[in-house]
C-alpha cells in the first residue's frame, strides 16, 4: 500500500480521512482500550460516503428522512464518534472524544443509541447491526408506501466486518433482505481479511460475494482506500433494484506497524507506533488537534443536508393535517386515542361471553381489533403464522409487490426476525411484533437483549408457553424460558391468564415507548377467569387479587397464565374444606415490582401460607413466596424442576403434578 | 409425479420405501399429531442410503465405527422410528410405533438421543442437527488421526430441510465444515419447496446450491424419488474431498392429497386422505401391518453391517492393549486416573503461591496441566482465543493438514461452536470445550439447552463474566446471564472465586458424563482466596464455609466468583467492629442444591443476617437469602439491577455499589 501516493492523489480526501484516523489513535491511546484498526481501515469509505452520498444534517440528527448509517462492526466505535464530532454533532464534543470509554461519557466502548442521537442503533454484538439494517430498510419501504416518496425516501448504509458476516444471524438477515428486494439497503463489507484470532481463513473460506449473490443481492467490489473507486460503486449501488453488498478491500490499521495483522484489530496504544503512523500519514498535528481547515471541511459536510432537510420540511407541510399528525404521533411512539376504548370494548365483550380459548387465540382476537386502528403495526412470524396466530385479515403481505402489506413472512429465522424488529422500531414510524414458540426465544435472545438495552418497544408473541404444548416434547416445551426472560433488565414478561388479561397486556405493550414486551401465550384452551368486567387495566399493576378468601384468609395462591385457572380450581377445593383462600394473578412481575410497597402488601399480605403455581421452574418465585423481606410466610411451589416430555398436554400436567388437587394438598401440608 | 411408473420401475425399492410411508401415516393418525410430509417425502432417499451405503448394525446401534445418521429435520421423527423398527432395532418395537408421541413411549414427538440408542442426537430445534453433524465429522477426523483408519473410518449423513438451512446456525456450520474440508460429511437437502407458512419463496429466494459452493462444499443434485439417481450421487459424494450437499428434489407428502402443500408438512390424519394414499401407493395392507417379505428385506439391511462390525472387532483387537483401554475409557467418558492427582498438585501449588490472576487465566493454568494428560480434549474459541485463554501450548491446530490438532478456530460462530461441541460429545471419543464471552451465551443458548437436555458433558468457557469486563460496556457485560443459565435444568453453572476453585470446577466438568458445565470466569485479576490447601474438592459440594465467624455468628455473607474476595474484605470490616461474620463461597448452586439438607443447614444455619453479593441480578438468590423454608433470616443483596456501563472496571464496581463497604453497611443495616 503506497500511502504517500494515495495522499498525493487525493489530498483533500486524505486529510479528512486522516482526521478520523488521528482521532481514533488519540482516543484509544487516552482510553488505553478500544479498537483502532477498523476506524482506520474504513476511514476512506466513511469519508466518501459522508461527503458525497449520506443524506444527513448534523444539526438535526433525528430528521425523519435522513439516510441511516449503521456501524454493524460496533467495536470500531471511534469511527462513528469521529464522524459525529467532525461533522459538528452537538453531543459529541472534543471533550467527549477525549473521554472515550470513560465513566459517564456518551462515547461509550460501543455505540449506544440511548446515549447519542447520532447513533441509530447499539452495536457490538456482531451481526446485529446488519440485521437491524434489514428492519430499517423494511420500515422505510412501509412508511414510504404509507406517506409517499416525497416525505420518506432514504437509504440505509451499513459497515459490516467479517465477524458480522460469520455470525449466523447475518445469513438470516441476508436471506430476508434478498427476498424482500430491499434496494435501498447498501452494506459495505470491510474486507480486511483479519479477525482477532488471525487471518479470516483460519476459520472460514466462504466466498462472501458468491454468498450474497446466492441470496439475491447485487455485489460490487472496490479498493476501500481509493475515493474514486468507492464513489463509483456507491453510485452504482444506489441504482440497484436489489440490496447491495459492496466488498471493500481494505487494510486494517492502515499505515501503522500493525497493519494487516490481528494486533491491528485491537487497541493500538504504543506511543512509537502512533507517532510512526502520524509520520506515515503526514499528520504532524498534536493529539486531538484537528486543523481548522480540515474541521471546517468536515462541518461543511455536516451541514450539506440542511437544505435537503428544509425542503423536506416544506414537502412535509404539504401533507394533510391529519397525515402530518398521524406521522408525528407514530414517530413519537404514541398509541392512537382509540386504543383504550377499543381494548375496553373487547374486554367487556369477553367478560360477558367468557369463551374458553388458548391465549394465543386471545392474542389474535386482540390483534383483530388493534391492527385496523393502528396502521403502524407490522406483524410477522418465524414460519409459525397459524400457530402463533399473528396474522389478522386486514394486514396484507409485506413483499416487493405490496409495500403496504403489514405482515411479514420472516421464514425460519427467529434471531433475524428479532433483530429486524429492533431495526424497525429504531427507524420509527412502525410498531413491530413477531411470533415464534416461546422455546425458541433462545434463538432470538441475542437480539431480545438488545431490545431491552436499546429500549425498543418491540412485542414478542411467544406461544406454546409450557408443557401445555404437548406431544412435540421437551425440545419445544419451555420450562426455564419465562424465568430467563424475567432475569433480563427492562423486559416486560407477560403471562396472561385469559383473553381479558391478554388484551390488557397488549394495551401495555402497544403504549410502551421504552420497554419491549414478551407475551407468553398458551397453546391449550383456557377458561375466561376475568368474567367480571373492569374498565381498569388490571395487568398494569402486574399482580392483583383475582378471587379473595371467603372467611379467614389462610392461604394465598399465586399463579400466572394457564395456571391461574388451576389456582382457582384449587381455591374451590380449599374453600370447600373451609380454608379461606385468595388467588392472586401475577401476569407481569416487572410491573408488580414497580408498584409501591403498600400495594404489594395489600395483594400479598403476611400471615397466610403461600403457594405459587407456574408450569415452569421455581427460580425467581421465592421473592414472592418467601416475602420480599423474608419471615413472612410458609411457602410452597407447584411447577417444573426438569425438562418436559412428549405426550398429550393433559397427561403431562398430571404427570408433573400441576393440578388443582396437588396445589390444594401442598397448601394444606403447609398449614 | 407418476407414482405408478416409479413403483413399477423399482418394485423392491418401492415396497421398502412404502413401508416407511405407511408406518408414518398410521402412527401420525393414531397419535393424531406429528409430521407426515417429511418422512413420506424423504422415504426414497432414506431407503437407498440405508440399503446401499449406511454402515450400521441394527443389533449394535452404538458400535463405535458405525456411520452416523442425523435427522436434522427432527419433526420428521417417524422417518427414524420407521427405519429403526424396520431394520430390527431392539428398542423400537411395533408397540412403540403404535404409541408414537404417547406418555412414556421412546418414540417421542421429536427424536431424543436419551430415549433411543439408535438416535444419534436430539433434533427438532431447526438447524441443530446439521450443526451437530459438523462436530460428529470433526470428532471422527480427530479420532481417526489418533487411532488409525482401521478402527475409525465412517461417514456422517444428515437429512436437512429448508428450515434447517434458513436458521442462521446452519451458515455457521456450513462455513466451519467448508473450512475444515470435512469430506466424510454428507448432507441431504430435502428440497421440497414447502414450509409451514407456504412455499419457501414467500420468505427466501436463496440459491442453496450456490450458497454451499460459496463455502467450499461439493454439491450434487438428484431426483429424490429415483433410487438410481439417489445412489449415483451418494457414490459421487463419498469420493469428494470436501463436505458434500446433495440437493434432493422431493415432493412433501408424496402421493397424498396434501402433496406439495404446507398442509402436507403437518399431521395428516384424515382417514380418506390416508386410504387414498394407500391406493396410490398400491399398499393394501392394514394399518401398522408390514408384509413379512418387506420386513425381512429391511431386516437384511439391518444386519448387513454385522460382518463389517465383526471385522472391525478383529481390527480393534490388533491395537495395543493400552490403546484399546484408552479408546474404551474415552468412549465411556471416564477421566484418566491421573486427573485427580494432577488437579490436587496444581491446587497445592496455587494455595502456596497465592497468585492474583483473572479466573480466565486460572482456567488456562488448569488446561495447561490437563490437556497433556487427556488426549481426548478438543478446545476452541469463537474468535476470542487470547481473551478466553482456551489454547494451551501442546494442542496444535485442528485443520485439514493437521487432524491431530486439538484446538479449533471456530470463527465468530458461538451458536455453531456450541452445536458442533454437542456433536463431538455425542460422537464420543473426544471431550470438547469452547470459549466466548459470557454475554454471548445468548447467541449459543439454543445449543446450550440441548447440551443440558441431551446430557452431553460439554464445557463452556465463558469469560468476562460481569461488569468487571470494563470499557466494552453493557453490550458485553453479562448481568442476567448467570441467572438465566442457572434457570436451565441439568446445567452446572460454576462461578469460581480463584484458581483453586477453578481447578476444582474443571475437575467436576471433566469427570461429568451427563451434565454440561458453564464456567463463568473473570476478566479482572482476583486474589487467591483458598490459601489453605485442601485435597478435597470443595466446589463439588456447591457451597462451603470459606471463612467462619470469629465470636458470635451474626452475619453470613454469600458470594460467587469475583465477589468472594469482596465478601472477605467486608468480613474484615465487620469483624473489626466485633460483628462475627461467616463467608460462604457458592461456586455452583446446582451442586449445593444436590447436597443433603443437613449439609446445607450447616453451611447456611438460621439466626444470622444474610447478605449475598454477586455482580449480576438478584433473581434466584432469594432461595438462599430467605432460607429454603422461609422465615430464616433477614436478608439483603448487593449486585446489579440494571444493565452495566462503559468505564474502567474498578470504577464500575464503585458506581454500582458492589464494594466491601457497601456489603458491610448492608449487613449492619439488617442487624
Amino acid at each position: 500500500m503506497d500511502i504517500q501516493a494515495l495522499a498525493k492523489a487525493h489530498p483533500d480526501h486524505w486529510s479528512k480521512a486522516c482526521a478520523i484516523r488521528a482521532l481514533t489513535l488519540d482516543a484509544v491511546a487516552a482510553a488505553n482500550s478500544g479498537h483502532s484498526g477498523m476506524p482506520i481501515g474504513m476511514a476512506d469509505v466513511a469519508t466518501v460516503l459522508f461527503e458525497k452520498h449520506l443524506k444527513f444534517d448534523a444539526a438535526n440528527p433525528q430528521w425523519p428522512d435522513r439516510d441511516r448509517f449503521i456501524l454493524s462492526a460496533g467495536h470500531g466505535s471511534m469511527l462513528i464518534y469521529a464522524l459525529l464530532y467532525l461533522t459538528g454533532d452537538k453531543q459529541v464534543t472534543l471533550e467527549q472524544i477525549k473521554n472515550f470509554r470513560q465513566m459517564g461519557a456518551k462515547t461509550a466502548g460501543h455505540p449506544e443509541n440511548f446515549l447519542l442521537e447520532g447513533v441509530e442503533t447499539t452495536t457490538g454484538p456482531l451481526g446485529q447491526g446488519i440485521s437491524n439494517a434489514v428492519g430499517f430498510a423494511m420500515a422505510e419501504e412501509l412508511q414510504r408506501a404509507q406517506y409517499g416518496k416525497k416525505v420518506v425516501d432514504h437509504h440505509t448504509y451499513v459497515f459490516a466486518g467479517d465477524g458480522c458476516l460469520m455470525e449466523g444471524v447475518s445469513q438470516e438477515a441476508i436471506g430476508l433482505a434478498g427476498k424482500q428486494e430491499l434496494s435501498k439497503l447498501i452494506v459495505f463489507w470491510d474486507n480486511n481479511g483479519i479477525t482477532i484470532d488471525g487471518t479470516v481463513d483460519i476459520a472460514d473460506k466462504t466466498d462472501q460475494i458468491a454468498r450474497f449473490k446466492a441470496s439475491g443481492w447485487s455485489v460490487y467490489e472496490c479498493d476501500g482506500h481509493d475515493p474514486d473507486d468507492i464513489d463509483r460503486v456507491i453510485v452504482a449501488a444506489k441504482k440497484s433494484k436489489k440490496p447491495t453488498m459492496i466488498a471493500c478491500k481494505t487494510h486494517i490499521a492502515l499505515g501503522t506497524s500493525a497493519q494487516d495483522t490481528s494486533k491491528g484489530h485491537g487497541a493500538l496504544t504504543d506511543s512509537k507506533l502512533i507517532s510512526d503512523a502520524r509520520d506515515v500519514y503526514g499528520w504532524p498535528h498534536p493529539a486531538f488537534d484537528i486543523p481548522a481547515d480540515v474541521k471546517s471541511a468536515w462541518e461543511a459536510i455536516g451541514s450539506r443536508g440542511a437544505a435537503d432537510r428544509a425542503e423536506w420540511e416544506d414537502r412535509f407541510a404539504t401533507l394533510s393535517q391529519s397525515k402530518q399528525r398521524e406521522f408525528n404521533r407514530v414517530l413519537a411512539g404514541e398509541a392512537p386515542k382509540k386504543l383504550s376504548a377499543t381494548i375496553k370494548a373487547l374486554k367487556k365483550q369477553i367478560s360477558d361471553e367468557a369463551p374458553k380459548v388458548a391465549t394465543r387465540k386471545s392474542s389474535e382476537m386482540v390483534l383483530e381489533v388493534i391492527n385496523p386502528i393502528m396502521q403502524e403495526t407490522i406483524g410477522g412470524s418465524a414460519d409459525l403464522t397459524g400457530s402463533n396466530n399473528t396474522k389478522t385479515g386486514d394486514l396484507g403481505i409485506f413483499e416487493p409487490g405490496n409495500r403496504k402489506g403489514r405482515y411479514v413472512y420472516y421464514g425460519i429465522r427467529e434471531h433475524g426476525m428479532a433483530a429486524a424488529m429492533n431495526g424497525m422500531a429504531l427507524h420509527g414510524g412502525v410498531r413491530p411484533y413477531g411470533g415464534t414458540f416461546l422455546c425458541f426465544a433462545d434463538y432470538a435472545r441475542g437480539a431480545m437483549r438488545l431490545s431491552a438495552l436499546m429500549k425498543t418497544p418491540v412485542t414478542y408473541v411467544m406461544t406454546h408457553d409450557s408443557i401445555g404444548l404437548g406431544e412435540d416434547g421437551p425440545t419445544h416445551q419451555p420450562v426455564e424460558h419465562v424465568a430467563s426472560l424475567r432475569a433480563m433488565p427492562n423486559m416486560n414478561v407477560f403471562r396472561p391468564a385469559d383473553t381479558v388479561e391478554t388484551a390488557e397486556a397488549w394495551e401495555i405493550a402497544l403504549t410502551s415507548t421504552e420497554t419491549p414486551s414478551t407475551l407468553a401465550l398458551s397453546r391449550q384452551g383456557l377458561p375466561t377467569v376475568r368474567t367480571e368486567h373492569k374498565t381498569k387495566n388490571m395487568v398494569a399493576q402486574g399482580a392483583y387479587v383475582l378471587a379473595d378468601a371467603e372467611g379467614k384468609r389462610q392461604v394465598i395462591l399465586m399463579a400466572t397464565g394457564s395456571e391461574v385457572s388451576v389456582a382457582l380450581a384449587a381455591r374451590d377445593l380449599l374453600q370447600a374444606e373451609g380454608i379461606g383462600t385468595r388467588v392472586v394473578s401475577m401476569p407481569c412481575w416487572e410491573l408488580f415490582s414497580a408498584q409501591d410497597e403498600a400495594y404489594r402488601k395489600r395483594v400479598l399480605p403476611g400471615g397466610a401460607v403461600r403457594v405459587a403455581i407456574e408450569a415452569g421452574v421455581r427460580q425467581g418465585w421465592d421473592k414472592w413466596l418467601l416475602g420480599e423481606r423474608g419471615r413472612e410466610a410458609k411457602a410452597g411451589f407447584v411447577g417444573m424442576d426438569s425438562f418436559g416430555a412428549s405426550a398429550p398436554a393433559g397427561e403431562l400436567f398430571e404427570k408433573f403434578g400441576i393440578t388443582a388437587e396437588a396445589v390444594a394438598e401442598k397448601a394444606k401440608s403447609l398449614l
